[in-house]
């Protein structure tokens, strides 16, 4: 029966972006799950050489993911994958009593495995080991501030800045998980933005500048990036200019 | 002459937050650049303490900071603030091409250090190496998420809050750079309050929990904090619950 559960946050790829607590919560694991095949990207594999790089040798244990059900309504949907993930995790550590996992960036940030731990263990008993994020990855690869002087930092969704537009008295503003280019709606606002995609892996592409001039070689970078690998995972800052 | 720039973020004082390239990047380093004492506090000390626990040898060139001209307007004094530190890098320097400055969290993350660089070379010629802020440090020691799910964050400052009460439609609020409480102003609005000072350090102290019980025991934990160390650092998060 699963007792604790060690989230480590890996950062976003690079083997460089891994902290000494989360190496060595890795080395001292007794079983570190992976998912067998992420959904659409590689990042499976990522986790894997990550791991060999690292000099771990715990023991690995696979699960796959589960598939959603898309008959249900969005929340209870994920709802139950989450449910189905935790009971995943509960068959593939067998009589483990401490799982270790791998988790892209920050486990705090924009990740669910922290509520797919919290079906299995009190919060308690529930270890994260920070990690950098795609948007530290992003400010630290342009060599920009992440706020104006004493500013302050909004972060959101793609389909949050596309059903609201720049949002009313924001200073700085970060957005994840954009499938759709929702920057190229903002253009005419005197807007500049750092935008990066695969930030921390070797096909990390930057493009910096005022909006309106950049916007169409984002959309076209991006189209290109995808239709290369097959996905694309890109992350962006925005300010006034 | 100084011809490059790296600033490593070391995280918030506890060694395990250094990055596997923070560290690669300090041992391969000319000079490291550390301040004599810093203003307040002890982090100077913490500084030389995470070299030595590092491993790195590289030779260590010491700068006094400046004191800061309160003749001026708030903005003027910090620009030749930053100008003056600026010198006194070149001066400790020496003939060193590169020099190295430990950043505490991440460079990107409400810091100066990138704007004090940007005086002295190209932003081309600056590294950063991103580190772990203060925020994951109390995020990742509360086991709670930053976000909401697809939830927006806004990260403000204690100032900014103080004078602005809650912000109007936000989700999950973070506050830095406090000196003041200002939480404790908010009570009465059925938030929650997840507390952090000392995040990564021995002295860590964590509080949490719906902020009209915890606000009074926060700020007598703040206090009585500040008396013994002679200072505090703190931040929070909070969400309507
Ligand atoms: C589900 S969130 C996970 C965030 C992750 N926990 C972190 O701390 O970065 C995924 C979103 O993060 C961003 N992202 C993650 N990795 C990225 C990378 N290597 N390059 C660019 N963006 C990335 C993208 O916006 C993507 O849609
Ligand atoms: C000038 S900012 C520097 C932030 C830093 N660059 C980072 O990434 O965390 C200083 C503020 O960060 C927060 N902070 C920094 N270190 C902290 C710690 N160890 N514990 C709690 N708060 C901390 C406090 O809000 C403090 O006022």
């Amino acid at each position: 029966m699963i007792e604790r559960v060690v989230l480590v946050g890996i950062g976003t790829g690079s083997l460089g972006h891994m902290t000494l607590d989360g190496q060595a919560a890795l080395r001292s694991a007794d079983v570190i799950l992976v998912p067998r095949k992420a959904e659409k990207d590689d990042l499976a594999e990522i986790r894997l050489k990550l791991l060999e790089r690292a000099g771990v040798s715990a023991r690995v244990a696979f699960f796959d993911y589960p598939v959603r059900d898309e008959a249900l309504p969005y929340l209870e949907r994920v709802e139950r994958w989450h449910d189905e993930i935790a009971t995943r995790w509960t068959a593939a550590a067998g009589d483990a009593a401490e799982i270790a996992l791998l988790v892209w960036g920050d486990p705090s940030f924009y990740d669910s495995t922290m509520r797919i731990a919290a079906r299995l263990v009190p919060v308690g008993a529930v270890r994260v080991i920070p990690g950098i994020t795609a948007v530290q990855a992003l400010t630290a690869a342009h060599g920009v501030p992440l706020n104006t002087v004493n500013g302050r930092i909004l972060v959101t969704t793609g389909r949050r800045l596309r059903d609201g537009g720049w949002p009313e008295g924001a200073e700085s503003v970060v957005v994840v998980l954009d499938g759709e280019c929702s920057f190229s709606r903002l253009t005419g606002q005197g807007l500049r933005i750092w935008w990066g995609a695969f930030l921390g892996m070797p096909e990390e592409i930057l493009l910096s500048g005022p909006l309106d001039e950049v916007s169409p070689r984002i959309v076209e970078a991006r189209e290109a990036a995808r239709a290369r690998h097959g996905w694309v995972m890109d992350t962006y800052l925005m300010r006034k200019s």
